[in-house]
């Protein structure tokens, strides 16, 4: 597979069309850290290659337990050939525990577990500061037909009852995750994009310590991610 | 009917208990009108007793289209009563035609008739700002079990149904509106609070001028509602 042109390059990724095939595209893992709409940004040497290894194996999870995914197969330390798909303009968000803008925009107590996986979407669109919307909205806004919205949400839910007992066995909370979703040039509905430590929340069981991107959100511990993420990816192949 | 104790007073009523029967509370309209959270301020002579007539006008509508409401009669200009409900602490709106905070948040073109009604909740919670939520955050912050959420939707689209045809018979557009409902003693979910143009949007069909609190909000032609109000009235009852 070779790179041929870049046709995206977004916070986290550069996205590259493919020489030999047209279906296909090339991910390549950025060390680029942003938050807060990008407002705040850093930059750390491997970060990049750890979550496209975090995200193989938890897509390679995902696989094994029957969640389709656009993985085709990891080709370097940061990079990843995937189906290319038609983006569901949606982050889909599933939260276990409360935190970060659920506790905010609700009042909701911050790490109060959820009586039940809680999927909000919001819409994909960087210049509207992706705003929380419900299904109504979400029809209205071209992302999918009511059904495929449920088969979405259907999807969300499998993946989280598959991940959150994973990732409990390695000593993991998953607290929240985002993932996104496309369309693949059959129309079928697919994971794609990534599952890492910067679209998840983790915390340690036992003393609570996030293992996530709010090290960098938050400047936890002055700010560095490398050593929790290299945690989780030696977690999650234990 | 006596009035006994003001157990809450409202931007736009007061509501008190009744000597008589525990079952029921007075809502008195208020002359006041707020926008924007609540950060500007106005009062209107007479714009209390125009609300209570419209809603009442309103009511009765509904009612007479098999909605059931908490609004038992009207005892003056300003005042009626009604069954005491436990408030469900939604403020649900049906949209026909995109304006306001639709347009601000995602984008979609102002005055865009929507291709269905749009049916949103928000958390009244004013020191939340009435956050936008979707189903499951309705369900986590204890406002109804989904059946009764579904009730509540359909609810609000039969109440769009009857109204917005009335109001095109005389000549308005009705663009958006907020309800509210409660659960009443037997815990029935029911229509409660009031309609009325401090929580519509009626555009004349001809002029498209606006005849709702937009005056007030936009200070459009000074500020004053009480013309376009008394004009949606006579329009009502023609
Ligand atoms: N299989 C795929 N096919 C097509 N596009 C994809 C696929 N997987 C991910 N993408 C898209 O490629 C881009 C990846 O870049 P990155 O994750 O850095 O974007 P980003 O900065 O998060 O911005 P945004 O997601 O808002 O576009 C995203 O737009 C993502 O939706
Ligand atoms: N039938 C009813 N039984 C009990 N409470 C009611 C009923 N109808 C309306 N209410 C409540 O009474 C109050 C009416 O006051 P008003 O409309 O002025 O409130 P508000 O300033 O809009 O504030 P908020 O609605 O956020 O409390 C509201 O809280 C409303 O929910
Ligand atoms: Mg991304
Ligand atoms: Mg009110």
């Amino acid at each position: 597979m070779t790179k041929k042109e870049m046709i995206y390059e977004g916070k986290g990724k550069k996205m590259w069309s493919v020489a030999e095939n047209s279906d296909l595209l090339i991910a390549e893992f950025k060390d680029d850290l942003t938050a807060f709409d990008a407002t705040k940004k850093g930059n750390e040497s491997g970060k990049g290659a750890l979550n496209n290894k975090i995200s193989t194996e938890l897509f390679g999870l995902l696989e094994q337990n029957g969640i389709e995914t656009a993985l085709v197969e990891t080709i370097s330390d940061t990079e990843q050939v995937v189906k290319k798909c038609s983006i569901v303009p949606l982050e889909v968000i599933v939260r276990n525990i409360a935190t970060g803008s659920l506790t905010k925009r609700l009042g909701i107590t911050e790490g109060k577990e959820l009586p039940f996986a809680l999927v909000e979407f919001c819409y994909k669109d960087d210049a509207l500061h992706d705003p929380i919307i419900n299904d109504e909205h979400a029809i209205i806004l071209g992302a999918g037909e009511q059904k495929e919205l449920d088969y979405i949400k259907e999807q969300a839910r499998k993946i989280n009852a598959i991940l959150k007992p994973f990732f409990a066995s390695k000593g993991l909370k998953l607290v929240d995750f985002k993932i996104e979703f496309g369309r693949d040039k059959d129309g079928k509905i697919i994971l794609a994009d990534e599952i890492s430590p910067d679209s998840c929340r983790f915390w340690d069981a036992k003393t609570g310590a996030k293992m996530d991107k709010d090290i960098f959100r938050q400047d936890i511990g002055g700010g560095s991610v490398k050593v929790a993420y290299e945690e989780v990816l030696k977690r999650i192949l234990n």
